[in-house]
């Protein structure tokens, strides 16, 4: 909270601060200090995740604010989710090309919306003049021999997803013009499409559900094919995914076969999990799921590296085995998507 | 760590994961998943600051680059200084316009300079493409009961300011023509000013010297009136100030005399500290001072509000007890400065 004063800090007071301290239980000490003061909790590891989100990159100039409030806290928490760690607490710091009250006014509610749902104080933030940007700094207790790490998928574990994939994507297309929805469902296609993009739901009951029953997780955020790799790379293990199996909406289902795969395997800003466990676990995950009412599926299997130094690789197959030859890449943010 | 793949993360890989590894025991997990994992220390209370540096207002497009490496964190240092935390860790989010190499070499060695200096780990980060925009989030370790908190002034209380105040605004003053430096010393003097605007020293010694001593204490990031202003508000107490007493550089001497106040009252970026202690403890503040190497001296100090719902004010007055009348403002990110 340096570098405020005055009309700023009138600003930070009416949108930000005042609702801040309906949290005080989240932090010793929060908001109008140098720093925020979090206490330790016994047993518990603090998960820190920090994601910034850029005009044009992450959404439109003309998002909805109350929508653009809920989806720059909620891609953080989708962070916390993918840990197995519980939402504590925030920072936001935020730069704007001028002081718009009506749109601080729903974003700020958009964010804190979401942030009471999951009891997620704000503690501390900085505002200042400039290019829009948003930048959360999330904070999450984990104990730390639970925490699902990208590190501990094993050969002969399952690979699962929660949710269904691509509909984010889906909905960037469309309003990019690169497909259109059409026949007697367009516009709730259509419309779902957008929900997903703009209001993403973090798995937080999942990934805590999860704690000691799957190994390896993360969030799907720039596509399943980059994001698995990621899993693959640093627990050095391969894996063979059923692409026919990957999980998608109904309203995808009604887009081209070709707009689905890329949409379920490479497009971004699902915020899904994607996690392994092993085979005894199957049971437990479906309960798990049942549980929190989120689907999960299995969508494939991990193996060991043929070699130790070989570079892990994804094997992809159809429903029937065969295998397919995919050329498919992350979301990248120093490359067109 | 989310959205990041492929050149992304070569660049991330190259520049900063690399050297954010030599630094493992900041935290039991680093860049590289989903959350960052840090553990609690006993007795202590993770102290937390998060500030973002937007360029045309934080900073010159043309800045040298080691230097804004430095600042990026150094800003965020001395929030922890003014807090009496001991750094441990921070996260580093930012968005950049391209992917340029030499910019990044550079950034990141002022960077990780100043990191090692005072063993703080980088434990996570984000990398998008946009307008420049630097976010850092900085973690320290505080015992709770000696945090030295913006609340904690009471009537009585000696004022003090460390080092010298106002160089950093005389070198905005300097690039912004605003004013020139004249006179044998005028190179040695800009390049002082310059200095001080691009390479503040987070008085991390300093602050944590002061557990237990100081009651109060900010760093001055807005000016000394505008932020002296937050200590008062947050103590619910009035400050006299002797505004002849506030310590000033040679170089800064040599500037006309309202340019003096100006840049000592209302300048911006010092990153010193000013704090208040009980007036038994200025001999053993003066030690500090010594036993750091960092100058401090009392300007001022804290008297009782004289009716409870009063507006807590400054009064300012010269070396000689006569009443100033200033109008000063601090520093505010919504209006020119």
């Amino acid at each position: 909270m340096s570098q405020t004063s005055l009309s700023e800090f009138s600003l930070i007071e009416r949108f930000f601060a005042r609702r801040a301290s309906r949290h005080p239980h989240g932090a010793e000490l929060g908001i109008g200090d140098d720093c925020a003061l979090l206490a330790p909790r016994a047993g518990q590891t603090l998960a820190i995740s920090t994601d910034m989100l850029v005009e044009g990159r992450h959404f439109f100039a003309d998002v909805d604010p109350h929508a653009l409030g809920h989806k720059t806290l909620a891609v953080n928490l989708s962070d916390l989710a993918a840990m197995g760690a519980k939402p504590r607490a925030f920072t936001l710091a935020f730069a704007l090309p001028d002081a718009r009250e009506a749109w601080l006014a729903a974003f700020s509610d958009g964010l804190f919306e979401l942030a009471e749902r999951f009891d997620c104080a704000l503690i501390g933030g900085d505002t200042t003049r400039g290019p829009l940007n948003l930048c959360v700094t999330v904070f999450g207790d984990v104990p730390p021999e639970t925490a699902l790490r990208r590190d501990a998928a094993r050969p002969g574990d399952d690979i699962w997803v929660s949710g269904a994939l691509g509909d984010a994507r889906a909905g960037l297309g469309v309003a990019r013009g690169e497909w259109t929805v059409s026949g007697a469902d367009a516009a709730r296609d259509a419309a779902a499409f957008r929900h997903a993009l703009e209001r993403p739901e973090p798995r937080i009951a999942l990934g805590l559900a999860l704690r000691g029953v799957a190994r390896a997780a993360l969030d799907i955020s720039d596509g399943l094919a980059g994001d698995l790799l990621h899993i693959l790379e640093r627990s050095r293990v391969n894996a063979s995914v059923d692409a026919g199996a990957v999980p998608r909406s109904a309203a995808l289902s009604r887009l081209p076969g070709d707009v689905q795969r890329r949409c379920t395997l490479s497009g971004g800003d699902d915020y899904e999990l994607c996690f392994t466990a092993a085979a005894e676990n199957r049971a437990a995950i479906a309960a798990i799921g049942e549980q929190v009412n989120v689907p999960v599926t299995r969508i494939g299997t991990i193996s060991a590296l043929k070699a130790p130094a070989d570079q892990p690789a994804i094997a992809w197959h159809d429903s029937a085995g065969a295998p397919l030859f995919l050329t498919l890449q992350g979301f990248d943010h120093f490359h067109a998507d």
